[in-house]
């Protein structure tokens, strides 16, 4: 073990990238590397090396156990967490994969040596494809590690066993582990590698826990020690004082009161500012509670990955019919399927695109797969006839007032009569008065409208300084869309994630956002800043951060601009 | 051999997407698939069928054959067909691809089916991997045809002997196909695949050779059947009658007029229009002649590409300089290296990204790689100082203020004065004026920044109605930019393939653009256009087109307002 890498300057914190806005202190749990078995480790039963029939079975029956507690574990998960599980053991269940361990072990090769030699063998195929394959490595390798532990009779790797509410900590975390912690005793979750962006962050946003990432040096930290974690700062604090604790006793106490508020959003002038949930599925819906007005962005497509035909109209109004349920008569807005780019579907994605994100994604889909939009408009409609409800319904990565038209035409005549369009196109943005002519509503991804306008990927940790909802040229778009709902009259929503950072919805609402849409955990924070600060306080917000020419001096400027009482409250 | 699918309707004219403007009427050379050889069919030498070692040796000649050939037509080549020939060879070279091959014929199996075995993993491989390697397969299968025709003693495969000038038809066409015609005797090229942007037309342009691509039902034209091909229409008429060669013989008649033309460029009330050339070698600058006022664009990533390391200081400032003393004074804007996307470097580029277009390309290459650009910049400093010359140089895909800023000081401390950056960005666009607070000029690189606007990719054919210079929101940001280099009095130049659109030409020229770069046969359409119009009446066509809803209106209401002379000379 190496000497923990800290900035003694700064008194050992530990610098990275946060989600959320929480802080708790507890003790590192570090999630360990498998331990290496070498190749030629023998199968040894009853005190003998097992031959090649034995070492057969073991390995096929590790495998399908393998595959089988990974679908285990999706199946008690919901929303992000279940696809990833499912995808993982999907990997476990590969036919190849297994084929060609079994023809090496029947060879009379040394079952850690043949697992290693085929997994690797993949890796590689994986890493020179690139990709979406090459992210899947991490877990092709988690398969491995598993097989191999079970194989040899060896206690499941990688995840330890909580005996105390602790910080997880780990220099990357595969999905499949994440999903096999004691989420119960997980106060917050710490990684080396990883992205803002990345799996980890977005389950860790999902399970509301606070999350680090790219934290250099925090795989070092010995078990045991005791951190303070401020996913707010991006900090990681060895050894915390008294005062420190106190601090964050104080922000956990501030914060659970915001939660008790669930007064509909408004400015202190009282400006109305619906404050919405994003949810996956119908589970989500009925977690979700008093907490939003309604729901701002539901993503269809979970009840589209990981299956092998598109689900029937029977089965998809099921579950809209059961959001609307659970929405009891709020706001629903239906996101049509947004399959491609990073969520490839086996029934229509495209195959061979050098970028997916700038390929048939989203709406796109219609003009090979005009059939996955219909059933879906239709299967609304159905949901629409059984409940009473009036679900809005919206289609992502419209570019052009004409895709606008036609999806409202085709809502329309399926019988959702209110239909508006994704904005996370920048030529979407900057003609929003075109496309709000063709539709009711617009809603601002904000996470696309950055990938986009700065031309980053929003999978690549090393450009996030590009990546930024606060880079002035993305708040310009925001601008440009608010301004033509402001002419038009129609309602301009954000549902991308810079919703749930507080000074952003500030700065949001100052540039005439009608509603914010985030994941349910961030709205007491957002309604807490809302209410704190009159329309006008909110131009002036959003002023100041679009005169700014860096996305860190509009954060800086705009946050300046913030009552201290919220600012102190939030930790902004 | 099926029918001609034509559209009788229309006088049996194919519609396909045209490059360049010219119009030539010709016969059909179609460039036939490799005739199927069995799989079994074994080598025969001397009346007997030959051993493994007799095939193992004739293998191993017809790879290297192959690669010898392939390699011998790339020095002959430049520019990008000398790239893609190169690339082609490396495959013939690959030692991977021969020694599987051999393997398998050394235990006994005949040839071509060894050779068809290997290749078809290898293309299987490479197309579930997609994107740029992907995009090789057909480069691979071409290999494949050459290589099995060598080692049977069979004629190499697919390009015709031409006997007479003729229109070179083809399904697709590979890089090493079109390089392999003999170009003297080509009058234009048409396939049903491939796109605008893509290789073959890509090539033609260079090659000054008209060119149609996707055209439905070409490869079923039987050879010798004189069609009329229409680059600027698009169109592939069997069987012109003398009304339409007359026509095309007037329009060849004038347009070779207008080449002779070599003033400066101007509009008609004498506001100059710099109009400059594209080139990416010392050799393409030697070429250009007087039609160009100077190098809008020398794309330096040519020096880079297919090489294990990067070109010395020595060799690079060899090449600026010849490039410089080509130019003999006149204007030089060098573009420091644009590599990443569809350009990767092995000594560079990032191996894993899910969407090259937008990651580590360009400028960002700083980041990681920033001796690069120091030596770039030292290379053009020291062929500066051994010319008199005094280039400009300039940084691609520049998003934000920061990057322009630090991109400048890098340029003006290695001694190159005169800094500028690409516009390719959306927020580049949007945040011009910042960016050229801090250097001395911009550049628009159109088809990057409609690639990103409108959040499309410029290798997908299926999505071209999106991926359009003229769609309403890319002219927003052409626009913003030039009122940005208005207000500063700073130049902002055109680079991109829009430019060479004559009416694309009027439109930039109204919306405030002060030079116009582009393939040198271009030029001369382009030059005519401008002085036959006013800046007033160039600030109507942008107007009109700024006030379109979609890319056809926009297209259509600017070639309305079109001198009727200048519709007609060009066929606009």
């Amino acid at each position: 073990m190496t000497a923990p890498t800290v900035d003694e300057a700064a008194g050992g914190v530990l610098q990275g990238v946060g989600v959320g806005r929480r802080a708790v202190v507890g003790p590192v749990a570090q999630v360990r590397a498998a331990p290496a078995v070498p190749a030629d480790a023998p199968l040894v039963v009853d005190g003998e090396v097992a031959g090649p029939g034995r070492v057969h079975d073991a390995v096929e029956r590790a495998f399908a156990e393998v595959a089988a507690g990974l679908r285990e574990q999706a199946a008690a998960a919901s929303g992000t967490v279940a696809d990833v599980l499912a995808a993982t053991a999907q990997m476990a269940d590969d036919a190849a994969l297994r084929s060609q361990v079994l023809t090496r072990v029947d060879a009379g090769e040394p079952p850690v040596g043949a697992i290693d030699g085929v997994v690797e063998m993949f890796a590689t195929m994986f890493e020179q494809a690139g990709g979406y394959l090459a992210e899947r490595v991490t877990d092709l390798r988690s398969v491995r590690d598993r097989v191999v532990a079970r194989t040899l009779g060896l206690p499941d790797p990688g995840v330890p066993r909580l005996d105390r509410a602790s910080v997880v900590v780990a220099r990357d975390l595969a999905p499949a582990d994440t999903a096999a912690l004691d989420l119960d005793k997980v106060l917050a979750i710490v990684t080396e590698l990883g992205g803002p962006t990345g799996h980890t962050a977005i389950i860790a946003g999902q399970l509301g826990l606070p999350c680090v990432v790219r934290v250099a040096g925090a795989a070092d930290l010995p078990d045991g020690t005791v951190v303070a974690v401020d996913a707010a700062a991006g900090t990681v604090q060895p050894d915390p004082d008294d005062a420190v604790r106190d601090a964050f006793e104080r922000r956990r106490v501030a914060q659970a009161a915001l939660a008790a508020d669930t007064a509909p959003g408004a400015t202190a002038d009282g400006q109305a500012v619906a404050l919405l949930a994003n949810i996956g599925t119908p589970a989500d819906a009925e977690r979700v509670g008093a907490v939003a007005e309604g729901i701002g962005l539901f993503r269809t497509e979970v009840l589209f990955l990981e299956r092998q035909a598109a689900p029937t109209v029977e089965e998809q109004a099921e579950a809209y019919a059961a959001v609307l349920r659970a929405a009891d008569g709020r706001k629903v807005v239906v996101r049509t399927l947004d399959a491609g780019a990073d969520k490839p579907l086996a029934f229509a994605t495209q195959p061979d695109e050098e970028n997916p994100a700038l390929g048939v994604r989203g709406y796109r889909l219609v003009r090979s797969h005009p059939e996955l939009l219909d059933t879906q408009l239709a299967a609304l409609a159905r949901a629409q006839d059984a409940t009473g409800a009036t679900p809005w319904v919206m289609a992502p990565m419209i570019a052009t007032p004409e895709e606008a038209r036609d999806f409202a035409a085709r809502a329309r005549a399926a019988g959702v009569v209110t239909a508006g369009v994704m904005v996370e196109v920048p030529a979407a943005a900057l003609r929003a008065g075109d496309i709000l002519a063709e539709v009711d509503f617009v809603s601002l991804g904000t996470n696309d409208l950055a990938q986009y306008a700065m031309a980053t990927d929003r999978l690549r940790g090393e450009l996030a300084d590009l990546l930024d909802a606060w880079q002035p040229a993305v708040l310009d778009l925001v601008a440009a869309t608010a301004r033509a709902g402001a002419a038009t009259g129609k309602p301009v929503g954000v549902c991308g994630e810079s919703a749930a950072d507080p000074v952003m919805a500030l700065v949001l609402v100052g540039l005439g956002v009608t509603s914010l849409s985030m994941a349910p955990g961030a709205l007491p924070a957002a309604r807490y800043a809302v209410r704190r600060h009159t329309s006008a306080r909110c131009g002036q917000i959003a002023a100041a951060a679009l005169d700014a020419r860096t996305a860190r001096e509009a954060r800086a400027a705009a946050t300046a601009l913030v009552d201290p009482e919220v600012r102190t409250t939030l930790a902004l």
